[in-house]
C-alpha cells in the first residue's frame, strides 16, 4: 500500500483540485481524498498529477523512419518505401530492444499505456517463426522492461488492396486467412491471461487489406472473446474511391456490414468520411483514435473530430509513426486540426481533450483506467507547472494550461499500477533512454 | 577576433557540412572554412550550427495571454477581450520586464532577430507618454538586455474597422494619423541610427485599421528611408470580406494601390488570398511571414505557402502571439499545413524551411543576416544531435532532422554579434529567465 500526495490533480472538469492524496493497493486506486490530513508517509507529488497517459494507436518500429522520409521529395511513396525497408530488416531480436528503448522513451513521457498496432508477424519470407508469436512476445517484453502496460493490438493483414495480393515484404504481415490469424491471437490471448500488464487486442489493418468475410471474422472472434477490435478507417481518400471502386460501399459501410460497429471498436484517424458515416460510428458509440502529428506528416487531411464527438464517438489519441512522441500535442492537435478546418476556436473543452489522452484513450484501448478514482489502475503522470511553457500559469488556472501548454518535456514522474517507474524525468531501470533509441535505430537501419 | 569551430554547420542546400571553421571580427563573419587545420584556440561548438533563427513576427505582451483564452468556449472573441485586457495594463516598465524575459527566452530557443510588430504607443487615454516613444524605448532596451537584435517594427493603427473609430484600449494603439506616426518613428529612427543592434522598421496593422491614404503615407515612408514594411494581411477571412464590402477590393488590392508591394514588404499570415492575389504578391517579391501556431490557435485556416512561393515570394516564420516558442515548429509548420491543405508530402524542401527560419527571416526584417558567410553577421544558434527528438538521426543524414525534429529544447548555445549569449542552455546575463517571465506575467495581469 502506497500514498501518494498530489499537490494538484485532474478528477475530471475544467479545474484542477489542490491537495488530494490517492491511496494504491495491489496496483489500483483504493482511495481519493481531497480534504482531511495527508498520511505522513505519503510519496509527494509536486506537480499537476493526471491519470497516465493512453497512447491508442502505436507502431513501435515507425520510429526508425523518423526524419528519414523527407528527403528525395519526400512524397508518400518515399516514407511507403522507407517504411517497408525497415519492416523488412526486423526480427524479434531487433524489434524487441527497439520497442524496449521506444516504450521507455513514451514512459518518459507520461505514457502508461500503449495500444501497439502490430502487423509485422512473420520472417522475411512470410513464413511462420518456430514461434508463431516470436514478434509479439518481443512488443510485450519490451512493455515489461519499459514498465508500462501493452494492448497488443494483434492485426489481421491478407491482401495487398483491394485486387493485390501480399507480395515482397507485406508477405511477412499475413497470416492467409482470418481463421489462422485468430489461432495465432488465440495462443497469445491464453497465454497473457493472468498478467495485469498486459491485453490482448485485435484489429484488421484495413477494409482494402481485409477481405469482408475475414473481417467478420475477426469482428466475431474480438466480440466472442471480449477483446478491443480497431482498424485504419478513411485516413486517405485514396482508400475511400478504391473501396468504392471495389465494392460500392465506403470503408465506414463495409466495416458496419461486417457488425465491427460497437463500443469496443476503435477506428484510426476517420478523417475523410461523409455525413452518413460520422452519423453511423457516432450512434454505434465507436472510438475515434485520432492522431493529428502523423496526420499532418502524411498529408492525410483534417478529421471531422468535433462532429464524431458530437455525434456520440469517443475521441482518443496516438502517437502512430511516432513522428513526434507527445501525447500533449497529439491531443491539443485535435482542437489545432479542427480549428484549422472550421476556422473558429473553442471547439472541444480542455477537459474533453485531456479526456482524450487519458479515459479517452483507455476506453479505446479497452483497458480499466477511469481516472484518477476509486477501482482504477493506480497508473499516474505528473506535469512540472515550473516548465517553461507554462509559466506565467497557475494550476488554480484550471486543466487548459496543462493541455495547451503541456509537453513532454514536462512531465516529471510516473506511477504505473502504483509503482513509480518514472522519477524526477529519470526512468528507474534505464538511465540511457535516448541512447538506446539511437543504438536500436541504428542496428534496424545497419 | 574570435575563431569558433563547428562539428557541423548548415552552409545551405540539403546537407550539412563537417568542421566548419568561422571568424568573426567586430560581430561579423570574415571567414569560413570546411578544410584545413582548425586555429588552436577556437571555441568550438559541438552540434549542429545554424544561423541565428529571425523571428519575422512578434508581440511580445501576447506572452503574457498565453493558456488564458481557452476558458469560457475559448472563442475568438474571448481572445480579443482578454488580449485587449493585457493591452489595457501595459506600461513602459511592465512592458520592459515583460519584453526582457521573453526576449530572453527567445535567446534561449536559437532567436538572435526578433522583428516585434509594435502598436501599444500611447497611455492609457490615448495620449502621448512625456516620452512619446516610452513604449518602443522599452522594447529596444528589453532586447538590449536579452542581447539579441531587434527590429523594431513601429506599427501605424489608425481605426478600429473600416468604418469604425479607435474605441476603449485601442486608442492607446492610434498617433491620429500617419504624419503624426511618421513624425513620432522618425525620432526613433535617428535614435537608433548608429546601434548596430536595432533597427526601425514600419508597419501598418492592417487595411481594415489604416486608411488608403494614410496606408500611402506609411509606404512611402519606409520606402524613402530604405525600412522594411510589415503589414498584417487577409489573416481571416472576415478581413477580406469587410475589405470588399467597404472598397470593392481585397486587402492585396488595397495594398497594391497604395505602393505598397514590393521586397521591403512582409505579409503577415496571407492565409486567405485568391489567385490573383497569390500572382501579385509573388510578381513584387514580397516576403511572407508564416506563424503556423498562430494560424492554428486562432482557427485563421491553412494558407497558400508553397504557391505564394512558387510565385517569387520569400517565406518567413514568427512567434505571433507566443502560443508556442519554437521557431523550429513554425519552420514545419509551413510544411504541415501545406501538406494538410494539399493532401501530398514533401512540398517544400528541408533546405527551404530551414531558409524561412533563417535567411527568409532575415529578408523579411531587413538586416543583414545572410546565413553563415563572409560579410554576415556572425549570428549563430547550436542545435544538439543528441537531442531525444533526434535520436537515431546523425548530421551526415542532412538538414531534414534539423527542420523535422529540431526543437527549442534542443538548442544549447547562441552567438550574437560574435559573442556568446547563450552558453550550454544558460542565458549569459539571467539564470532564471523561466521564472523572470513567471514574474512579468503575473505583474502585468496583477
Amino acid at each position: 500500500m502506497t500514498a501518494y500526495h498530489a499537490a494538484w490533480a485532474w478528477l475530471g472538469g475544467d479545474d484542477l483540485v489542490a491537495h488530494v492524496t490517492i491511496v494504491e493497493e495491489g496496483g489500483a486506486i483504493i482511495e481519493v481524498t481531497t480534504e482531511g490530513p495527508t498520511p505522513h508517509d505519503a510519496v509527494r507529488l509536486e506537480g499537476v498529477v493526471l491519470p497516465g497517459l493512453v497512447n491508442a494507436h502505436s507502431h513501435a518500429f515507425h520510429r526508425a523512419l523518423r526524419h528519414r522520409t523527407h528527403g528525395d521529395g519526400g512524397d508518400f511513396w518515399r516514407w511507403r518505401e522507407t517504411m517497408l525497408r525497415v519492416a523488412g530488416r526486423l526480427d524479434p531480436d531487433n524489434l524487441a530492444e527497439l520497442a524496449t528503448a521506444v516504450f521507455a522513451g513514451m514512459a518518459l513521457t507520461g505514457i502508461t499505456t500503449v495500444a501497439e498496432f502490430h502487423y509485422v508477424h512473420h520472417d522475411v519470407d512470410g513464413d511462420l517463426y518456430r514461434d508463431p508469436n516470436a514478434m509479439g512476445h518481443a512488443l510485450v517484453d519490451a512493455a515489461h522492461q519499459a514498465g508500462i502496460r501493452i494492448v497488443l493490438v494483434d492485426t489481421c493483414y491478407l491482401r495487398g488492396g483491394f485486387d493485390a495480393p501480399l507480395e515482397g515484404v507485406p508477405r511477412r504481415f499475413g497470416d492467409g486467412d482470418a481463421e489462422r490469424w485468430a489461432e495465432r491471437v488465440d495462443l497469445l490471448r491464453r497465454f497473457y491471461r493472468e498478467d495485469p500488464m498486459v491485453r490482448i487486442g485485435t484489429a484488421a489493418h484495413s477494409v482494402r487489406t481485409v477481405p469482408p468475410e475475414a473481417l467478420q471474422t475477426v469482428v466475431g472472434y474480438a466480440a466472442s472473446n471480449g477483446m478491443p477490435f480497431h482498424i485504419h478507417l478513411s485516413e486517405q481518400t485514396a482508400e475511400n474511391e478504391a473501396a468504392l471502386a471495389a465494392t460500392g460501399r465506403s470503408p465506414t459501410q463495409l466495416l458496419h456490414e461486417a457488425g465491427g460497429l460497437g463500443p469496443g471498436t476503435a477506428v484510426v484517424h476517420a478523417t475523410h468520411l461523409e455525413p452518413a458515416d460520422v452519423a453511423r460510428l457516432g450512434h454505434a458509440g465507436v472510438n475515434v483514435v485520432a492522431c493529428p502529428t502523423t496526420e499532418a506528416d502524411l498529408g492525410d487531411g483534417l478529421g471531422p473530430f468535433i462532429e464524431l464527438a458530437t455525434a456520440g464517438a469517443t475521441l482518443a489519441v496516438g502517437t502512430d509513426q511516432q513522428v513526434s512522441m507527445d501525447l500533449f500535442a497529439e491531443a491539443r492537435g485535435i482542437e489545432h486540426h479542427d480549428r484549422l478546418r472550421l476556422r473558429r476556436r473553442g471547439v472541444h473543452s480542455p477537459a474533453a481533450l485531456a479526456a482524450a489522452a487519458t479515459v479517452g484513450g483507455a476506453r479505446a484501448v479497452g483497458t480499466m483506467q477511469r481516472g484518477i478514482a476509486v477501482g482504477a489502475p493506480c497508473d499516474l503522470a505528473v506535469v512540472d507547472p515550473g516548465a517553461p511553457t507554462l509559466a506565467g500559469w497557475s494550476p488554480s488556472d484550471g486543466i487548459a494550461g496543462i493541455v495547451f501548454g503541456g509537453s513532454a518535456y514536462a512531465v516529471t514522474d510516473v506511477v504505473v499500477a502504483g509503482r513509480r517507474i518514472v522519477e524526477a524525468g529519470a526512468h528507474h531501470r534505464f538511465d540511457d533512454v535516448v541512447a538506446r533509441i539511437d543504438r536500436a535505430v541504428r542496428a534496424v537501419l545497419a
